[in-house]
């Protein structure tokens, strides 16, 4: 199992090293079903080389490919993402630690207690905590 | 901008798509600071080896390395990751929604009324809309 989520995981974030590979599974995002040739149009690359890419996509899961007659269809199907982020999420520590000492700094410069309010001073309401920050800050 | 942002998520996902380098990041993570030698000791490779992943690793960002005398201590230096999760967070309504309508189903499934209770079914709570996951969870 262990070495299964491993592959996985090299395939995912393999796949994602490409800036092409990064704009398919974009395109993929605004639209369900694309045909490989609608796909390809608005790459300045050949239509071998985008099918090398949907290979890629394919072998990691990232993308399903369905014929129907002469067309090949592709869609998202973006499950081995979540293993991904749950592996960078691990590390996601790091930087809101570093969020919540900029949001504490900027709260402490705040309520710095001017010459006129320096009485007030032990009025000054606790720090609210800073919540935890979603991935989905970034939409 | 774009264009090093681009080069930034090449390199961070491609520094990624190996199970020795994350191996590494997960050993820095452990321990802030650990020599080269100490670093290799655990793995069934050659000492160039785990050299060649450090270089990988450093060129995407992911580590910084300093030098003491004969020793070449490494850092992990995670600001890389950041982006690259903020990239995928792009998806994560995907698995998110996914998510919600398992809840749904097993709230509807506990809501189901049962014969002694169905004339009360009008007083059926309303569904707790579920918040949104946060990829902190999987620690």
């Amino acid at each position: 199992m262990v070495n299964y989520q491993a592959s996985t995981l090299d395939r995912t974030f393999a796949a994602l090293a490409d800036p092409t590979r990064r704009a398919l599974l974009a395109r993929l995002d605004q639209q369900d079903t694309v045909s490989v040739s609608e796909l390809a149009r608005p790459f300045p690359v050949s239509l071998p080389a985008i099918m090398k890419h949907l290979d890629v996509l394919s072998d990691a899961g990232l993308i399903s490919r369905t014929k129907t007659g002469r067309t090949v269809a592709c869609q998202l199907t973006p499950a081995p993402m979540e293993q991904a982020m749950n592996w960078l999420a691990h590390y996601e520590r790091y930087w809101t630690e570093q969020l919540d000492r900029l949001a504490a700094f900027l709260e402490q410069d705040q309520w710095q207690p001017s010459p006129a309010s320096s009485s007030s001073a032990a009025s000054k309401p606790p720090r609210k905590k800073s919540t935890k920050r979603g991935p989905g800050r970034s939409k």
